[in-house]
This record gives C-alpha cells, structure tokens and sequence, in this order.
C-alpha cells in the first residue's frame, strides 16, 4: 500500500458544483480534509457576510468557496505539470512535488474565518490568517492529525504558504496574489449567486495562458486581454457589490450591536450567562482555539433572537433591525473629518438616537491593481506578462485599462443613519419637522452639500 | 393619496436574482410584507434541508424562493391581464382584482415553514401549513397587520388560497397544483443552485401557452412539449436530487437525534435547560406561534453544537455526525418487511450500534403527474392541454412520455446502517470480522440480496 | 524529428467554440486535415439546412459540428486512457494507438455531405456516405494525402470506421451509434443555435461515467439518469426542432425546385448552361469527386437566384418561394393513402395550382431509441448499463422514460399545400370561394378531418 | 378594420431567438417587412464577414442580427412608454406615436449590407448606407410597398432616421449612437456566436436606467457602471475579436482578390462572361438596385469557386487561398510609413510574391467612446447620465474607466505577407534561406524591429 501522501483514491471522487461544473478530487489526503470538523464548519459561515441582504441570492458558504479555490489550484497543477514541467522546461518549471502543499493550503486557506469575519474582527480581536495557521498547526484539531499523518512538518509547511514564507513562490502566488485562486473563485462564485455578470471572467483563458517562472507566476502575451479582464470584472464587483451601500448598512448595524453588547457585559457579565455562553469567551476577550470552532453565524443568529427581547433598548432595537434587515441609510462624504458630520449627527441625536450607535461613517477602499512600488508601505506582488522571447513587462505597462485603475484605491466614504431621518415616523414627522428639513437639506444626489438655499 | 391597497411605488423597486433576473416589486403591500418579521425570518430556514450536504452549491434560503414564487405569479398575472382579461375574453378570462391576493399568497406561501422542515414535523408534530395560515391570520404578526390595513378581511382571503378554498380557481392553481408557481421556481432554482441541469425546463415558453379558463388553468397545445419537459425535469430532478441517497442519510441522522433529545427531555427536562431554550416549547409539545417564529436553521445547530459536549453518548454522537456530516451509508431494498433486514439490525447491534438509532427505513415516492382519478384518495388536478378549436385533452393523452410516469409513484425504499459497517475502524475490523463479512455479503449492486454464494 | 504520425504540435493549439469552450488541437495530422479544402468546404454547407428558416439563429455549419465531433472524441480518448487503459483494465480497456483512427474518423465523418444534403441526395441519387468514403480514400484528396502520410492503408482504416468495418467497436460506437460523438455534439450545438434547452443534456457527467468494455461502450449504472436524458432530449429535438412542419415545408419547396429543374433539362439541357455549371454534372447524373467538392450551399442558391427569371412558371415561382422563405403549409394526416387527399389536391388544381409541384405529403419519423432486436431489419446497437458488479442492464430495462420510447417510430405524417389555400389572395377570393371553404371545413386542430357540418 | 399602420396580429408572433430568448412582432407592418425579399436576402450575408474564419462559431447572419435590433428597440420603446410616456412625464417623456417608425428604421437599418461589406464597398465604391435609404425609398422594392401603405411619405421617414434627420433625435439615438440598439446587439450577438465573454454586458440593467429627454436618450446615475461596463465590452470585442490580425489576414486577400478580378475584367471583360453574370454589372462599376440585390456571400463564394480554375496565376491563387482559408500573416508595425516596410516587400519580391497581391498594409482602429468635441471633424453624440435632481454628467467624468478609453483611437496597424516568408515550403528553404534568414531577423514579439544583432 501506498504511503498516505501519495495514496489516490481508487476512483476520483467529486462535488457538482454549480461554478466549476465538477469538484475533482484524487488524494485521500484532500478527501479526508474536506471531510474534517474544522473544514465542514465553514458550511455554517456565509462566504459574503451581510452581502445577502442586498444580494438574496448570495447565501453561499465559506465551504463552497473553499472547494473552489482547491479546485481552480489543482487545474493550475495540472496545466504546469503538462506543459511546464521542470524536467521539460528547466528552472522556470513547476515542481510537481509542491503540489500536494498547494492543494491543502488552498482548501484550508480560509479555514480560520469565524462568523460574520470583518466585523466579528473588528470588535473581538481576531484575526483569521493567524487563526488559519493556529487550526492548521495545533494538535488537537482534526485538519492537523490529517496533515500531519503526511508527514512531519507537513503541517507547518502548507501554514507557510498562508503566511507567504514557503520556500516555492510558483504556490505562494497560486494561493495569494494580484490573481490567484481564491480571488478568480470568489469572483466568479459571488457573481454567480449574486447573479450579476460583473465578476465574470474568463477563467479557462486565463487558465491557458497562465504559465510559472522560476520566480513566481506570469501570463503569456497573447493572454494579456484576458487577464486585463480579470482586473476589470474585480474592479466592478467591489464597486457594484462589495461595497454596495446597503450592505454596508447592515454591516454598521452588526458592529454597533457587536459593540454594544461588549459595553453591556462589562457593566454586567451576568446578562450573557443564560443565553450566549458560546460567545461569552470573546466577549471576555480569552478564547481558546476550541471554543472559536464552536462559532458560526447560525450561534450569533440565535443570541441576537434572544437579545432582541433583552431589556436594554439600544441592543434589542440594534438585533431586530439586523434581524429584520433594517438598514442604516447613507450618503457619500468627500472626508471623515467633514464638520458638517458633526452638525448631521446633533440632528440625529435631537430627534432621539444615540449617535454612537445610530451613525457610522464607513470608508470602502481597495486598489484594484498595484505595480511594484518597494517605497510604499504594502508591497505587492505585479502582476508579469511574458512576451513571446522570454521578456516580462508589467500588465499595466500592456492595457490602458488596467494603468487608469493602478496604483489608486477605488470606492468612497459614506455617513451613515437611521432611515427615520428622512422617513420620519408620521408620529414624529410634525414634533421635529424642522430638524427633518434640516437634515434634508444637506443632500443633494445622495452626497453631502453644504446646504440647498 | 391612493388607498393602501392601490398604492404604487413611485418608481418599481427590483431585487436581482439570479433565477429570474430581476424580481419586480410594484405594490407598496408586497415590499412591507417582504421587508416583514416573518418574510424576513426565512432568510434563515434553508430551501433544500440536508440535501445541501450532498449538493454543496444549494444553500440558498426560501426567502429566495418565495421571492421567485412571488415574481412568477405576477408574470403569469401579467400575461393573463394582457392576452386574456375577462374585458377580452369573457368567462374564460382573468379578472386582475384578484391580482394582489394572488401576489400575496405566492409571496407568504411557504411563510410557515420552520428549520428542516420535513424532519421536524415529524418530530414535533407542527404541521407548516397550518402555521402558514396562522401566521397570515393571526393579529400579533406582522404579516397579518399589513394585509389587514389592504382590507378587513383580506388576510383571510390570502389565507384561503392556500387552503385551496379561494373562489377564484385560477389563482388557487396558479400557487398550487400540478405545474403552478411554486414548482417552477423551486425546480429552477434548486437546479441552478446544485449546478445540476435536470430542473431546466423553458419557463419563458410554458409563459407564452398558459392561459386562464373558467375552471382555471390551461396550456395551448403549441405548448405541449414545454409543459411535458416540466414533467419529466420534476421527475428528474425527484430522482437525483430530492431523493438523493445521502442527504436521506443525514436526514435520518437529523431524526434520529432530535428524537433522542425528545426521548431525553421526557426523562429529566433540566438536561435542556441551559442551553436549548427556545426548543424547549417543542420539547414540551407545547408552543406558541411567536415561540415558533423564534425557530430557524442556526438555532437547531447552535444546540447541536452544544449537544455535541454532552454526557449522553448518542445525543453526543449523532449532533457530531450531523454537523461533521458523516451520513449513513444505505442499500436498496424492495419492501421495508423484508425479513433479512432484521438479520442486518441484528448484526448493527452485534457490532455495537444501537439499531433504533444508527438504522432506518426510508421510502421516498413522488408522484411525477397524475391525471384525474375520482376514486383516488388524494385528487389531483390533472393538467389541461386546450386544442385550437377550444376543447381540452389531458396531458399524458397527448404525450407519451407523460404517460409512461402518469399515475405510479417514482421513487425507493432504502435500508441505513452505519458507514462502519462497511468500512470498519482498524481497530474493530478483525474482532466483528465475521460479522462484517456477513453484512456485506448481503449487498450486491447496491441493493439487498439473499446471500452470495 | 518523430514521424508524421506522432507528431504534436510544438504548442497545442485551440479553436474557440461556444459549445465546447476550446476545441484541442494536439497532433500535426489533425491540423493538416482541418486545413484541407475538402474539410473547409464544409464551411460553406448548412449543419440543418431549411431548419434555419425556422429557427434563424441556426445558420451553423458543417464544418463546426465536424470540429465537436472531433473534440467530444478526443475528450472520450483521453479519459479512457486515464483510467481504462488497457495496460489497467486488461482486455476490457482502451488500446490508446485507436487514438489517431479515431480522431480522423470523427473530423471526417461528415466530409461527404452537399449542399441540403438529404433532399439533394434524394433528387441526384447522391449518397453522403460513401461519398465520405471515396473523400477519405481517392489519391486526389488533400484529405487522402495527408491521411496517407501516415502510414499507407491509413485510409482506408479511418473509411473503416464510417463502413462500420473497423477492427475496434469501441472506436466505431464512439463515431456511429445510440450514444455517440456526433449526436451529442449536434444535439448541442443544435440546442445552442436554435436557442431552445430541449437539447441540453449534461455531457461533462455522461463523460464521467461512459467506459470501454471489450465489446464497445458502456456507462455506470450511476449515470444512468444522464443517460436517458440524452435520450429524451433527443427524442424533444426531433419532435420540436428536426421535425418542425414549416422547415419541411421549406424542403418541400427545395425538393420541388430540383425535380422541376431535373425535369426541364431532360427537356432542354441548354436552360442551364449559361448560368448552372457546377450543377449540371448532377442534372446529368453523372459527377466526378472533384465535381461534387465545388458544390455547396451558395452555389445551389446563386442558382436559384438566376432561376427566379426564367422563363417557366413553375421554377421562377418555387425559386422565389425558396430564396424569400415562402413555405408550404401543411395538416396532420393519419395516413398517406387517406383518400381524403385526392379531394384536397383536387381542390388545389382547381384553384389553379398543379399538384405535383404545390402539394406533397411528408413523413417524418425517428426510432429515438432502440434495443437489440436481431428480427427487426435494421439493427442497432442497445445502450448498456454497467453494474457495480460489472454486469450489463440494457438502458431500456433500467428507465422507464426510455422504455416508453423505445422501439417505436416517433413523429407524423403530413399534407403541405399553399398557403393560399387557407389565405387566398384578396383577388381570388371570391372567385374560388367555395372550394376554398370546401378545403378548410377539412381541418380541425391542425389535422385532416372528415369534414366539419 | 384598422388601418395598416395600427393593425395588430391576432397573436403576437415569436421567433426564437439564442440572444434574446423570443423576438416579439406585435404589428402587421413589421411581419410584412420580416418576410420582404430585401430582408430575406439577408439571411444570405454574414453579419461578420471573414471573422468566422477565426471565430468558426460566428457563421450568423445580418437577418439574425437585423430582428435583434428590432427587438431591443421594441423593448426601449414598452420602456418609454410605460414609465416615461409625454403623458406622464412632458417634454422629456416618449411620444408613442414614433414608435412604428423606430420599429422599422430598426429592422431595416442593414438592408442595405451587401456581401463581405466593407471589402466589396471599398473595391466596387458601393454604399450601404446609401443604399439601405434607396432600399427604403425606391418604388420597385418590397419594403417600399409595404412602408407606402402605411402611409404616403412613410417610407422617407423611416430612411430620414437612417440619415439621421428624423424629427424625433430620442428615436435617432435608439437606432444610432454611442449605445444604439444596433451595437448593443451586435455585441451580445456576436459575443454569442463567437463563444466569447468579452462583449457580454448586462443588457436588462441597461433597459432599466435608459430613459428618453427632450434632446434624446440618457441613463440614470444608478445605471452608470452598467454603462461603463458596456463600454468596456465594446473595447474588448474590438481588440480581440474585430481587430483579430487573423480575419484581417483573410480580408486582405479577399481585397486582393476582388482587386485582381477588377483589373483583369478591365483588360478583357470575356473572361467573366460565362460564370461570373450576376457579378459584371459591378465590375463594370455601373449596377442598378435590383442588381445589387442579387448579390449575397455566396453568389461571391461561387465565382470563386470557378476563378480558381482561371488561368490567371494571381486569380486562382488567391482565390484559393480565400476558400481553402490561407490567411496572410502579419506583424504589427508602429508606422505605415516605416522605410524598412520596403525592405519586407522587396523580400516578398524575391522570394517570387507579387507584393501588390500578395503584401498589404491594414490599419484598425476604433473610438471605444467619444465625448462633445465640436472642434473635431466627427462629431459623436456623448452618452449622458442623469443624476437624481435632473442635471446631466458626461460617461467619462464619472467613470475613470471610460476616461481612460475616451477620445483616442485603439487599434494597430499591421503588415500582411505570405506565411511562405516564415514557414517557407521545404523546397524553397535552401534556395531562399537568406532572404528567409533577412525576413526572420526584423521579427520580434510579433513586431517589426531593426533588426536583431
């Protein structure tokens, strides 16, 4: 019998899926993870957060997501493996010996994301890359005893790939690049289940032009209209659904909830003791590795049900609205700092809301694409187009396109607050009717003024 | 200002799908009854149940699903109010003030349902359609607040199509019969969800050939073969997904272990107390309709998770299996008095498996089409096919693929056993032996057999 | 440098297709035929001939269809190599020196096709089959050059797989029978063109379960369900597509066109020869090869073109009903000796029609699906079903849908006539009313009836 | 019974249609016009000329694209009408009473395409433009007739929205524009039959944010990255399927050939006395309407099937290399001034090419979008946004990605040789080897350059 790491399953196993068509799966070893606590977890956690809420059809899984990166890594190995092994093309092939590494490391990728992740983050301290590696690393999880049946030091080795130290950069930058696997399946899975056609792309091109070098991975020439797509349809999905306003209304909801109930507990532990024992650990701040398994966003779900009938006005009108998908509006602001903020919120708190928890201001920022820039904080990896002698030039050097969206970050910065400042309550409409004007009075086609004469 | 009932949005509100494109949201009445507690809530009550363990893809919620109820109502109601207005066509026609109770019914129709729905009925003895109508009709709701501010006695009304005692037959068999609105959605989206192509039937085209009729719907014989395609993706659809093996494998888990927690309480109600708290109504037997409302997918598994730590080995034992998704595995058998199976049971407890809990006999049988049989217990409307010249054949007359599944359940009888039956842990594999080789040699080609030689 | 034989390209190279994604050129000997003249012809020749006037979107070719049939094969290829080599499985595996014969039989399988093939062959007594046969093995070919570069006899090798001679049924079943290469791909390319989903069918899951055995092809028992839906898509595009009553009434009009252009150059050869050449070897009845490659659809129709001013009535108008889409329109009769008939034809002539050229009667009829019947004359190899103990069902005996449609001719016979029959030119109108009522009181429900009191 | 011009049909009349699911004919005209010999023909001319030679999907015709044109200007106007009717809105809203001949400027806005368009236009100095207004406005065709009965002066109404004259710009802006009904369809279309993605845009978004203005047509500021999304899509079909160096590659020989036969007729007109009739009146350079309306590819493809058996070395070469599909290679090249471009041609010379035939210069460029530029000599309508308080933005001021395209040209200019130069038949090869070697040296990335040391 075959050792572990090299055993193949009898007859290849795999998942429908409704992006990829088919889930291939041919290493016991791969089989045996996805089959594991930790991996199965990630059925319960959305892979979009409060996205479904704007988007109703974007309810899919971190699980899903999971399988898809996997899967996109394997057919990137199979494609070096074919066309660029080392023994036929020397020190810029693919080792084939790293693939197991990289099948592992980009099903485990995200195994660490906990519930609602950004904002659960945010508040309680966390951090999923560096919870990815402890659940990869720690003994006592299942996903550890599997990998570490592969070999010793099996584990640490796909953990390096996570933390970007492993020793072949080919599966680094599979894993975690300007255009990697798990951005061409998130991309394509959340257009999918979104059901916009922004994120489309296509991805069997760029599988065919994709190619490794001895220090990293490029893209042929004749592939540079592809990739240039990839860049855009990312472009478009964070401005058109990542940082959909709405969404993002929710979200600021979840937080100032998350928020309000950590306030609560250091006033009173005692409040969170009949009903959310499994959060209770991170609202104390001192978790073990366990007790983070135990989370998903079905646990939250349940104590905002339970909060919801707390006495405490704030967090049981905070966990209704989320629950009922009660957003906060917004507009767009030109800056944080604008002191005409600190005029809106005195409106808001005259008519009667906290404006600590009843307003936000959320910046949405990415850079859709970045060159090499050593001076500048964040360096990342640019992405290289190999032309047909051999020589690389940087993809936005080649598209128009990509050079108007580089080096930028794309997205703006929103204030926001409670819907019943420009929907009043017919109740109140009349008691406040000035500060309502007032109000309106600074917007002007969804964005701050300084006011309408 | 128009009345409620009348009132427009000033401008139509969409929500995007990824089935439908677009759902089209006209009526102030439908966008307060979606953005309702109890519409909101089934954002968290999966569509398919367990069949997302085999299907990874179909996660989606039956708040999707309501909304695509909901859109292909209001399509049909277009059609009808455009081609065939009782204006137009006299007593044959559609007469479009039964439009909104029309929409309404499409939208809340499935407003009842709780966690695993099937499963949990059978439990706990809820029934969902009940509750449906509880919900529409109960004044604590707020569903029921704002179809009541429509008219006194609206709710009511909406509530009567789904006990399919509405006067108007046409809108009762728009939300429920052989091929209305519900079925064409879920079948649309179950297929685009689990990525299989089965369900794909032509919904553009089978909205071109229905029409209304005195006695409700009918489809234009140019039609004939869109609606049998319908027929026969049901059926497929039926046989490999909704019946699909494993996910009755962990549904049968699913029972099995809420059963185990009924058969617990009723032994010392305090072992729930601490952290199951919004089951305990239904533990109990006893429970309000806003205890109900309570209830939903991450609450069941928020207490699976905890069950999972407690002392009892099978209630422990199954909430792992359940959440770590190890199904039962399972064989064919031709009747569930098949005396072998008691030699199988027998051999499940000799190994060490308690039979009650770690087997099962699951039948699954739908009825693809069925055409009208008065002496039939259950009556079912048969599908009409009008001719050119007015009159009508019924469906399986007119196809013969229609008849070869008219009328005879579709479906099988499976017999669940632990997968370590078949595939012993190391550790037991030579101490049951001969156990285990006696099992196995009762299955051949995945079916129960004698023996083989 | 290999010999011609194996020689890979030095990169694979791909066509772009919307069916198949990429059509994968791997071998020199396969580009070489793709750019043969007799291979390009097939641009210029319709895949469904009149269907296109029916649906507009199906203007594809010959020459895409020959390309799928080509990919569809390799992709069989490849996967019986993977995991049914005969080096594995033994002699119920695949010999992988098939490849290149099988390959160059599925490219070329269509390569004897003219312009609207059957209805041409009907009028010149042209046979696709062997005109295939003499393309792939006369010393003139490009087609038989390359091939022959291969290796002497190479030829005809590939010609024995279209006679059904060849030494390997698994290769010939591949290329010819229930279930094979050149069915799913038009079945699918038919599908996408026309725009309608009945040919949809899930051909990546057919290519996970179809397997070699020693005496051909068959699939797992747990593709069965994929299996008959390709049938029954299938048998719905013969119904709705291939046998579409305005396309035959199309072909009729062709079919009439070159029977009265066969009739009037026995009269007088010298009609067509200033504008006709390239068919007048045809009208003759005695062709070269070379004669029959510089045929194609644009020839046919250039013809016609020029037809449209001649001087006989009866060409001049069947040319212009053919270029300008003016089908004959047509009833459902239960048989064509009904001598109802002979009334109607009657009534045609009286209204000024003759009705040899104006009238016909059409049967269309397709066995969608047969099992092994050594009585019957024309046998055709059964679907086998594999069971996991490598036992055969045959697919009839494991689908109920399937054996609803096996073994019995599917479709119908009609009567086409004019369309002024039953749309009379104002002008006429009155003058032939009463024949003209005579003719419709024979209709009802699109059928011939006796006559209506 | 209504007059011609409201007639409605008693049943609207479908086509079905791969792009848009069901084209929809409400008015009698329109069904008239559909099966009118002008349009009819168009089923016989490609909408895409040689790009089928690279993109062997792409074999529809300008009839398919001609009834997609109408049937998203049918949707723009159900559109207008229903939200933004002048009854409703005023001066900025959508006079119905224009919509029959928005309808049939849309249908007929091709007619007037004759076979491989641009190539043929620029040898024989016809004009589609020109005469699609004379196919509009000349009594001797069917589509005046039928326009004529609408009403006297019809027909020049509906040429005037060809010549961009119309009263009405809202209806001239549907039908030509910067995003008209026609390019909107072209590029779903041809994105469609090609099997790519890049001219994929979401189409149902943009009906929902297009809306008319007094000055035309514009799109509300929640629409704009649908907007931008399209421009970019129009960018990407440009570059990598209109500009694709391959079809040009087949163009140029198509020019030559015509080219060729031009001169050759001039020297003695005989020579296409026998089979070439339909074609003389344009060789002659002197070609009456009905005469060109003979013309379609493959009355074309048919001489060129018999010039390929001419004596005349260049004729039949090149003739032959159009159907067997040889296209000439090519190189990008920053100039067609560049000096070393003799040095190529003198090569091709030597070798024994005839560079007039057999070399050429091929220059593509398109504007992805244009803003207001008076000063330019063509002026372009720019694509406006309307923000939520009514006042107007240019596309480019709002979107950084249509900036980055807006006001220049993209595209390459290329030189055409013969594939001989780089791939020189094994005879040849020893002979010319310098000249090869010479050649070869100013390659470089696909570009021409100095000179490689």
């Amino acid at each position: 019998m075959s050792s572990y790491k090299n055993q193949l399953l009898p007859m290849e196993k795999v998942f429908r899926d409704p992006v990829h068509n088919y889930i291939h799966v041919q290493h016991r070893v791969i089989l045996d993870l996805i089959n594991s606590r930790e991996v199965q977890r990630l059925r319960r956690i959305k892979q979009l957060g409060t996205s479904s809420y704007t988007f109703h059809g974007a309810e899919h899984s971190r699980f899903s997501h999971s399988l898809g990166v996997y899967e996109i890594t394997r057919r990137i190995c199979d494609i070096f493996q074919r066309n660029y092994s080392v023994e036929k093309v020397g020190k810029d092939g693919w080792d084939d010996s790293h693939r197991l590494v990289a099948l592992c490391a980009a099903l485990l990728h995200d195994v660490g994301h906990g519930p609602y992740s950004h904002t659960f983050e945010h508040i309680f301290k966390t951090d999923h890359e560096q919870l990815t590696v402890a659940i990869i690393t720690s003994p006592e999880t299942e996903v550890f005893q599997i990998l570490n049946s592969v070999a010793e030091g099996f584990p640490e080795q796909v953990a390096s790939v996570i933390t970007k130290t492993y020793s072949n950069p080919q599966v680094i930058q599979m894993i975690s690049s300007q255009i990697d696997a798990d951005r061409m399946d998130y991309l394509l899975r959340d257009a999918y289940y979104t059901g916009t056609e922004y994120g489309t792309f296509d991805l069997t091109r760029i599988l065919r032009v994709i190619r490794p070098y001895k220090d990293g991975i490029a893209f042929s020439m004749n592939g540079m209209h592809a990739v240039e797509d990839y860049i855009v349809s990312r472009y478009q999905m964070y401005m058109q659904v990542y940082f959909h306003n709405v969404s993002r209304g929710m979200e600021v909801i979840l937080e100032h909830l998350l928020d309000r109930a950590s306030e609560l507990f250091e006033e009173d532990p005692d409040l969170f003791a009949y009903h959310s024992q499994l959060l209770i650990p991170f609202l104390k701040q001192s978790f073990t590795l366990e007790e983070y398994l135990r989370l998903d966003d079905g646990v939250l779900n349940t104590y905002f049900i339970q909060w919801r009938d707390e006495k405490d006005v704030i967090l049981s009108d905070l966990a209704q609205r989320f629950l009922d998908r009660k957003p906060l509006k917004s507009i767009a602001v030109d800056s944080a700092e604008n002191p005409l903020l600190d005029q809106l919120r005195e409106l808001v708190e005259k008519v009667g809301f906290n404006s600590r928890y009843y307003t936000a201001i959320n910046s949405s920022y990415d850079l859709p694409y970045d060159f090499y820039r050593p001076e500048s904080g964040r360096h990342r990896m640019q992405i290289e187009i190999m032309q047909s002698d051999g020589t690389m030039i940087e993809l936005s050097q080649a598209s128009r396109l990509v050079a108007a969206l580089a080096g930028q970050g794309q997205g703006d910065i929103r204030f926001y607050f409670p819907k019943e400042m420009i929907q009043p309550h017919p109740a109140n409409a009349s008691l406040f009717e000035e500060d309502y004007q007032l109000f309106a009075q600074h917007i002007r086609n969804g964005r701050l003024i300084e006011k309408t004469s």
